[in-house]
Formats: structure tokens, sequence, C-alpha cells
């Protein structure tokens, strides 16, 4: 298997300029000196010594970068977002009005949030897969493999009580890498602009540019004395990474070499004409409706209770994001006819594939078999994707329940059968964050969230229908939802965190009827599993086959797709030409921000930013050339989310500026990377230290980062 | 009076690059070979030889150009628009559909269409000026000198029966010039395009850039066999002209010379804060709601009558048009600051002007005059308004009653009382072409648009109401109405002709209820052009002495605002920015058109259109840089409505392409001119000649225009 892989390192070419989300270990066989680099591969990434790769953190997912030898953090104001939400629930609004700390002292803790600095990395493909042994079943390797995963995990994680490993498949498990993490859960606010700043432009800008949004935040890690990470302590001192980034000094141009490190989340690259069906017609358009439904839940709510707003916001920006984002997948891949492209694609590849000797037998059948995957998963779809509601939008009460008896019911299992993901390491994390989650809970929004659920399951075509949920036909909806709302004992957060340790008997005990509830789910949901899980792997094999036949088709470059796991893209600073006559440059400045001020949110910039502008007082921010402050830049690199917060970096490996954003067009590059239209958006770190300087009189935080 | 003006025409110079709608008697002081001319003055206009002038015309107050010996014109396709719409009535549908004729024989009469010729210019200021004697009133001295037009008039017009003669007053009757027209009212469709060319994008790329119309259209002027404009006859021939354009064969660029001759219609350059805040608070906001109501009655006539959408087509897309112009004046005010900025320059001309010694005493009190003007023309707005209703927006039938009513009422009037605009000849004019409105008559739409006048009447506040109107209280207005269209004789656009000629005892005694209306308001009528009158002298004199101050304030270039008469403008090709990071580019091509392309109006380009160019059908009309047809361009032009159809020509006179409209931001031009951001939009001739060769077939039209 390892000698596939390495055949298809060998074809490393690039087909596109600029696509693709490199691994670490892949650096060296890109030419990135060619491409404009003029540090060395090393100074990115090495075992030994302080590397970039050591200033830039896993936040949660998304991604951050350490900007001093404090510990002192950069990432997106909407990174930060949820912490600082968390924060602000006691009836200051921190997310409104921004929060600056004025010494160390005043840093405010944000609960939830946590970073995760890379220890190693290493390539244990070969030890995964010995556990597979001579077993066939595609469903029982799959199971083995989670399970020899867990175990290594564990056995790692056991060393120190803050760290965290994973271990990522690549290639559809082709290959397996082990990521192991210090983990530090004690971040705190620094400097946090007001939304007027952070989220100039909200929903009505997202994914677009020209862009005007100072999408960024200052936190800090903390550590304990003994250098340990670990929950919000106030004995706790701020953490030395090994290396932090330089803000860079130069003027940003046209044209120039940057590039990006941080995490992307997870992309559908190099996927058939099935899979591109069934999300373009089953899964996007199902999906819009449910974030629809629960932003407008959510809106009633915050209507009719003020104090809700503040409550619901995080899961409202969440839905809202994913809305447009999967609104402009949809016209991404109408305006690229990209299902007739793919189509098209695999009818040349079947045809290759019968006219090579060593294809023919192995490989004739893939295309209908990938078919056939989605036929069989299809039919049991609207079900399916009921069940998964009350992972989410259900509510956050009937969530914790369905992780609860869940945990409880593995836990009973023989050791054999339990399902990997609920293993004790998962099950003790898991608690100890669901008070988190409760800083977002509001009861009437999660009852009409429950209560639309069940209007959702009643709704079922009958082929289709939640048998345990069949009684709800004979209830009054409003005075069921009334009723689980009273009496459930799960509105306190520390015996929610209690109840993940109950036995089964315990759990049953407590007669709560919302965890009864999600006990008429359970069966069903199981068989859900199942069905997936043999879904799953009989695609991730059909996938290896189709990548081969792809691979040796069209000899192109080979990244794995998104997973959560460290990458590097890089690409030049460009604009693009969205359409006809029109040019979009890659730079936007403080003058185009006062354009776009109406006074009214979400283009309420603040007064005294405004006077700044207005007044061309800028410090050293500026750019001489355009006599103004560059705001945010659009450049060549292949992102996603889970990249916002990425650190940009010149060819010295300075810090140019943060990913927030990819342009409306560069939504279809979960699917496909065109490097004609495509553009990360970044917010500029001349505008950052703009803002932080001159708006918010931070200067001793330009002091830290060593800028006089 | 002639001194001042000279003086003034020695301070031509530019204060904005390509600002300024000039006299041709100007061209000489404007150094064009500088500005990229490669002909000389007298191949524009000289009074010897044929001169570029005299290959273009007026077309019914907007502007054409001939490009064949034959009497061949360009025009745009929104000009020919009335024309077709009333060759159209008879069951075929030429709007929608286009038309072609495949020989001169299959010309089809373009009903109400006419051009004029020019024949002679002439400064007849001191001729004019000398009637005015030693009279000192302003009203009393303007009536005299519109006596004097008339008489010269008439006096040069008796000459031959296709005369026309226009005197014109320039600079707020600074000076007078003579235009001498040749008159030809036999105008024939020689190729329309679809409307999905013709007008591609609609009212919703109106005024927009990047565009994508093909807003042209080929007539031919007919002339009787001796030579004499007139009527249409089959007997006619066609016309010959002095002069007719040369296609321009070489590629156009961005920064190329443009210059552009046409017949601007209206612009209120260099007018005082009163004038501005006068139209952004009260005339605009009325001339939208009045649009408004008009487009939407007539939208509800078409749906409700099949029949009439292509009849009442012309006043619809009139009013349209008009609407989105006003509302795009509007914002560009508002975007501009228009307002502070004129009273920001008057406080500095106020403090200029009371330095000066020679001001001082003469011009200390100009602002606080045209101020008390305002005033007082405000204090009946809505009155007057309501009455100016009946001159066409309250229907056809009720326009021409008021028409026919004033003109017999005004010819029984002495020779000394009588408005000099009820000539005779004036009359026979509007009497003749009474019939063309009567081609878009439609019963229902006028009836509706009356009862809607009424209710505007109803709804008048008490201060200003129509007395002669108050009858309305007692009326059920349904019945009033059904009465009045039921009884009235004014059906018959022949009758309707020969009321003009009626004494008014006839038309008393014809009992007609609608002229029975109109009487009603008569008098109420007559005091409003009274009032008119003495506002219009009072305010043309305090203007003069505005531009006297302003002149000496600035020195800057002087041209008279834009009144129907013939100027020129120049610039060169080019982009603009209209936000912060976004370019346009000044061309778009034909595969801007397919990627616009929906399928439905007004994106629904012909399907053998779309084909030419996926399958790069270009013939000779593409430009290799582009690899592409181009379609339209932006050029730095002063131009304004009137403009339309203009011949766009390059430093060697050869046509470049037809004007058609300007970008959002040149709404405001009317008033202001901003070479950064407003632009003239043309139609290419490389797509008007594609369209006319690939796409119709129409070979023998370009090889008549000398194009092998």
């Amino acid at each position: 298997m390892k000698k596939t892989l390495f055949a298809l390192f060998m074809l490393i070419q690039m087909n596109y300029a600029n696509e693709g989300m490199w691994l670490i270990e892949q650096l060296q066989a890109l030419n990135l000196p060619q491409a404009g680099l003029e540090i060395s591969i090393e100074d990115i990434y090495n075992r030994d010594t302080p590397c970039l790769l050591d200033a830039i953190v896993n936040l949660g997912g998304a991604t951050a970068e350490f900007v001093s030898s404090e510990g002192l953090l950069l990432t997106n104001h909407h990174v930060a977002y949820g912490g600082v939400q968390r924060a602000s629930v006691q009836g200051v609004d921190y997310l409104t009005d921004g929060f600056l700390a004025r010494s160390k002292a005043e840093e405010l803790p944000a609960p939830g949030s946590y970073v995760r600095v890379i220890l190693e990395i290493r390539d244990v493909t070969t030890e995964i897969l010995e556990s597979i042994g001579n077993v066939k079943d595609l469903v029982e390797r799959n199971r083995l493999i989670k399970y020899a995963i867990k175990i290594l995990e564990d056995t790692i994680e056991a060393e120190d009580i803050d760290i965290e490993v994973k271990i990522a498949s690549m290639y559809n498990g082709e290959q397996y890498i082990l990521y192991k993490y210090k983990r530090f859960d004690d971040l705190r606010i620094v400097y946090m602009p007001p939304l007027s700043i952070g989220n100039y432009g909200a929903d009505i800008d997202n994914w677009m540019w020209p862009r005007h949004t100072g999408d960024f935040a200052f936190l800090r890690v903390y550590m304990t004395p003994t250098g340990k990470g670990g929950e919000y302590s106030p004995d706790n001192i701020p953490y030395k990474p090994e290396k932090w980034l330089k803000i860079a000094s130069t003027d940003l141009r046209d044209g120039d070499f940057t590039f990006i490190i941080g995490y992307p989340g997870r992309t559908n690259r190099n996927r058939t004409s099935p899979a591109i069906k069934y999300h373009l017609n089953e899964i996007y358009p199902g999906n819009i409706v449910r974030y629809e439904n629960t932003i407008r839940i959510l809106d009633e709510t915050a209507a009719q209770y003020p104090e809700a707003a503040i409550k619901v916001a995080g899961m409202r920006k969440g839905r809202s994001n994913y809305h447009k984002k999967t609104l402009g997948i949809i016209s991404g891949m109408k305006a690229a006819d990209f299902l007739a492209g793919q189509i098209a694609l695999e009818r040349e590849l079947q045809e290759f594939i019968l006219s090579q000797r060593k294809f023919r037998k192995k490989y004739a059948h893939i295309f209908a078999d990938i078919q056939k995957q989605f036929e069989y998963i299809s039919q049991t779809l609207d079900h399916d994707r009921t069940l998964a509601l009350f992972d989410y939008d259900a509510g956050i009460i009937p969530a914790a329940a369905k992780k609860i008896l869940y945990t409880v019911l593995e836990r009973e299992k023989p050791e054999a059968d339990r399902n990997p993901e609920f293993s004790e390491t998962e099950i003790k994390r898991t608690s100890s964050r669901i008070k988190y989650r409760y800083l977002s809970f509001f009861e009437p929004a999660d009852k009409e969230l429950l209560k639309h659920a069940f209007m959702v399951v009643l709704r079922l075509d009958s082929t289709q229908r939640i048998a345990g949920l069949e009684f709800l036909r004979n209830q009054n909806l409003d005075q069921y939802s009334e009723e689980l709302y009273s009496e459930t004992k799960m509105k306190d957060p520390d015996f929610v965190r209690s109840m993940f340790f109950m036995t089964s008997e315990e759990l049953e005990a407590l007669n709560d009827p919302i965890i009864q509830l999600l006990q008429k789910l359970y069966q069903e949901d199981e068989d859900r599993r199942v069905r997936e899980e043999r879904f799953k792997a009989e695609l991730g094999e059909l996938r290896r086959k189709y990548m081969t036949v792809l691979s040796a088709y069209k000899g192109f470059n080979v990244y794995p797709n998104a997973n959560g796991t460290v990458r590097l893209t890089y690409g030049p600073v460009a604009g693009y030409s969205p359409r006809d006559a029109v040019y979009y440059k890659p730079f936007t400045t403080l003058s185009g921000v006062i354009a776009k001020d109406t006074g009214e949110p979400p283009f309420d910039m603040p007064v005294e930013l405004r006077k700044l502008g207005e007044e061309k007082i800028y410090g050293q921010w500026f750019n001489p050339e355009m006599d103004d402050v560059p705001v945010a830049f659009t450049h060549q690199c292949d992102i996603t989310n889970g990249n916002s917060g990425s650190p940009v970096l010149n060819a010295k490996g300075e810090l140019l500026g943060i990913a927030f954003d990819g342009n409306y067009e560069a939504l279809l590059s979960d699917w496909q990377y065109n490097p004609d239209i495509q553009r990360a958006i970044s917010v500029d770190i001349r505008y950052v230290m703009f803002v932080t300087e001159q708006y918010a009189g931070a200067e001793y935080l330009l002091e830290e980062m060593g800028i006089k």
C-alpha cells in the first residue's frame, strides 16, 4: 500500500497553479524556492529546533499564531467569537462593544476556548494497518483500524495530562499520520475589537470581495506554573512558545509570494459524479432548509426575549455562515457546470480503464459500484437526516441527552463491540466541555427547536418514518414540549456532566423525560450508524481505486483532502475578474471602509475610526503608494474552513495578515480548485496594527510584539 | 452683452478634463489636435464643402448618422423604438421579433419618426436683442425676444416646405444661435434587431456598466423625387446625403481618443443651491411618485388586456427610464454631497463678491434673490404640478384636448398678446403629428390615467386646490370617467386633427365633455404660465449674474447648458473604479453577453447569436487581443439624453460606435461632471456589424456601407 502512495508522490506536478493543501511532509517536493520562498523548508518545520510550525496552533478546530514570547496569539474575530460570547453572559456584551485588557491582570478568561500546539508528526501507517491482519470485510477492517488508532492515541495521551493525540487517515486510508499536541485550555481575551470592526459587513459581506472586515482578535495562552496546559486558574502564567511570528514591515504588493499554514477542516476534492449529484440534489437543499429553520427560530426567540440575543448569537452565526456557504457552493457548481464536467471526465476515464489491460479487470465497474452505494444510502436519507437533527439543531438539551445516553450504553458494551469514539479520554473531554455549550442555552429557544424537530418528524413520508417517534402523532406538541422542559433535570450543567458517568440503571432511574425521548430513537440511530459505516467503508475502497485510475490518467499532483490536520498552501497576491469587464483589485483600504459606512449595522464603523481615516492619522501602518491603510487582500491560496485565523506569511516567513475567508467563487473550492477566480481573503496585518495602536490605543501590545 | 460673452470665451481652459458639450463655433478654441484629433476642425464643420456635420442628424430629439450615400441611417434601438412600435400595431410585433428588410422595397415606414439635417448655423444675437429696445421689465423682454425669434423662424421657414428653423438661447439669453434644418418625415425601418439584442438587459441594465445591449437600428431617409423632405409616399426615393460616415476598421483600445457629435437635450450645470434643494426635495420626489403611478397603471392595463402591451410600451419605457434616472440622480447627489459642496462654494463666492469692488454693488444679493425666487415658485408647487399632469400623464385624449383648447383660444387673442409658441407653423406641425400619438391610444389605460389624475387633484392640500376641479368632489369618479370616454368625440385622430382649426364657438358647440373638463382648468393654468414666466425671467437674469461671478472667481471653461442643439464632446476610452478595490474595464464582449444569458427576458439572447459566440464565428468583427467580439465600451465623453444614437468617432472621424447611455454614476452629470467616475456608454461598431452580418445575414447592408 505504501508503494502506491510513493508512486503517487512521485507524480507531483502542478496541474493548477497554487492548488493544494499540502502535508508538511510533502513540502520538499513542491519546489517552494522557485515559487518565491526565501527561507528553507527546515525553517518551516523540523523536529529538532524551533520552527514556524511551533508558532502556529490549532484553536478549537480553527487556527491561531503566536506573535510574542509571552504566548500572545492572533486569530480571527470570528474564531474568538464563541469564547467572547461565553465570557459575556454576565450582562456585559463584549461582543458588541469589544474588549481591551490594559494589563495581563485584566485579561478575561475565554470559556471553552483551547489551543493545541504540535509536538510531533509521525507516519504510523504500518502500525495501524498491521491491525487488520487478514480480515476482508471492509466494515470490520475499518473497525479494527479505528480501534488500533484509539489504542495508540490513548497510550501516548497517558504520558501527560495535557497531551492530545490525533491519528488522521489520508487518501481514504492509504496513509495514517499521528499528530501529538500539547493542549492548553486556559485562553484569555487580550483585545477583541467591537463588532463594528471585527464583523463589519457581517452576513452581507461574508464570503464577499471587496471586503472591509477587521476580522482579528488577540488572545493569550496560559499554562500552569510547572508548564502544563489545562483549565483556567488564577495561578497560571503566560505560555512561552518555542517560536513566535515577526510582523512583516515591508509593503505588500500585487504578485508577491505568500503562504499559509493552518488547519483546513474538510474538502471534497476528486469526488465522483454520484457524490456531486447527491449533494447538489439532496444534501445541500436539505441543509439549506434546516439552516433556515434554525435561523428563523433563533431570530424569533431573540425578537421576543432581548436577553436571548447574545446567548443564541454563536449558533445563529454558525448556521448563517453555512447557509450562505451552501448557497454559494450550489451556485458555483451550476456556474461551473461542475456535474457535467465530472460526468464527461468519468466517461473518458471509463474508456481509459477499458483500454488498459492492468486496469480493465479490477476497475471496470468502479463507477457503477459507486453509483450503487449512493443509491443504497439514498433510500433512507430522509429518515436518517431527521434522526441527525437531534445531534444539534433540535436544541442543546436533546443533543446533550443523546450524547449521554449513547455514552452510557456504549460503556456497558463488551470491549470488542464498543465504538472507539467513546473512549474514556474522549468521554472525560466531552463531559467537561458540556458547561460551555450550556452557556448558550436559552430555554425558550431550545424548546422551539425541539418542537420544530418534532414537526419535521411528523411530516416524513410514510417510507421514511421514525418508528420510535410515531407516538408524537397522539401528542399535543406544545404541551408535550412544555412538559419535557419543565420536568427535565438537565438544565443544570454540573448535573449534566455527572450524567456521563452514570450506569444505565442510574440513568433510567432519573426518569428524565428527555433521556426517555432519546431512548426511543436509539435503536434506529444505531441502525443508521451501521448503515453509514458500511457505506463509508465501501465508498472509501472505491475512492482509493478511483484515485489510482485518475492519477494514472492525468498524472496530477496529489495531496489528501483536508481533515483538520496542519497544511501549507502558497500563491501570489492576486486580484481576479468575476465577470465580463469587471476586475477586482487585490487590496481594500480604510477609505473603502469609510465609503461603506452608513452608520447602521452592519456598516456602522466606529466614529473615532472614521475620524482617523478622514484625518489620515495612520501611524506607520499605511502604504505610501496608496496613501491609505490597507485593510484586506486577496491571494491565490487554497484554503477552507478551519484555515480561519491562519497566518499569511511572506517569503521570509513574516506575518503579512490573517486568513479569514474566501470570495464567493471560492465556495466551490471545497470541491474543485480554480486559480482564475477563487481567492483567499486575509486581513492585512497593517490594518490589525493600525486598529490596535491608533484606534484601541494598545501600544503596549505592539511593544510586546517587538514593534518600536 | 456680447462683450461679456467674449470675455468668457477667452477664459476657456480645462478645469475638468473632458467636461463640456461644446458649440460647433467653439471648436477652434479647444485645441482638439493636442487631445488627439487628426482631422481638421473644417473637416468637422465648414459652410462650403461636405463635412462630418452633414452626416449627423437630429432624429426626433435624439441623434442619428448617415452611413451610406443612399440615406442609410444608424441610431439606437431605443431611439427607433417609437417608430417601430407604431409600425407594429397591425398585429405583427416588430419590437419583440425585430425586422429586416431584404431590399429597399421591403423597408417599412416608421410612422411619426423624422430627421432634421443641418443646413446652416448662424449667430443672430444682435438681431434678436434689438427687439427689446428700452424695455426694462424682464417678463416683457422675454416675450419680445420670443416674438422676435418666432418672426425670424417663420420668415426663413417660408422659404420651402421642408425647412425648419430653431433659434436657441445660450447662456441664459446671452447669445442666440439660429439652426436651419431640412426636415424629412419619411423614415423607413431597414434593420431592427429583436428586443433580445437591442434591449438586452432592459431596465435591469439600463444606466449600468458593464453593459451588453446591442442598442442599434438601421433606418433610411426618403425624399420626394424632386429632393424635398415630407411625409411618406411610395414615390419617394432614398435621400442622398452630402456626407456619410466611414466605419472604423482599426481596433479600439483603452485610452484611444474619441469624440461625439450629437444633440444633448438638457443639462442643469452651474446651478445654485436653491435649485438643487428644490429638485432634491420637491421636484424629483414628486416626479418619482408620478412615474411610478403611470407605470403601475400601464402595467395593470397590459396585464388585463394583452393587446394593450404593445400600445402602452413606448410610454411605459419612457417613464421607466426617467424613473431610474431620477433615482440615480438623487443617489448621485447624496453620494457626492452635492448640495453641501455647492453651499460651500456659494459661501466662498459671497466672500469674493464682497471683496471685489466691481462686484460688490451689483452682485451682493444674488444668492438671497435666487433663494427668494424659489420660495416664490414653491408656494404653488403642488397646485401647479397637478395642473401639469394634464399635459401628459393624465392620458392621451386629455393632453390632446388641452392642446386644442389652448391653440384655439390663443389664435383668437390679439397678435400682441399671443404666446409665440402657438404660431401657425407650429399648430400645423402639432396637429399633423397627433395621429402618431393616437397609435399609442388604448382607451382603458387612458381612462385609468385620467381617473388617477382626478384622485391626485382631490388629495391636494386645501392651500393648493384647483378651484376649477372642485366639482369633482361631488362626482362618482368611476362613473364620471366612463361618461367622459363614452361621450367624447376625440377618439378619431382625423377628427382631433381638425379640431385644431376650429373657432372657439365651433369647439364649444361640440359639447365634448373632455374639452369642457379642460376648460375648467384654463384660467388657473394661464395664471400658472404667467407665474412661471416671471420666475424664469427673474431667474435667468440672476443666473447670468451668477455665471459672471463664477467665471471671474474660477476662470473655468464655458459652454452653454444643453438645449437640444448640436454639440461636440471628446475624451479617451477609459474604465473607472466605482468603489474600493473594484475596477471596471472599458470593454465588454460577446462572451459577456453569453455569461448573462439566462434564457429568460430580459437576458434571453437569441439561440443563434449564442451559437455564433460559442463557436467563435465572428467574421472580421473581433478584436484579436480579446479573441472576442467587443460589444460596448465606456469613454470619458460628456453626454446626456438626446445624445442617444450619436456617432462615436475616432481621431480620423471614422465611426467607432453609437452612444446610447451613461453609467449610473453619470446620472449626476446633468448637474455636475466628474471625470473620475462618469462615463458615456457606446455600442461598439464591431458588434453592430457582427450582428448585422453574422446574425441577421444582412451582408448587403455592409456592402452598401462600403465594407467588402
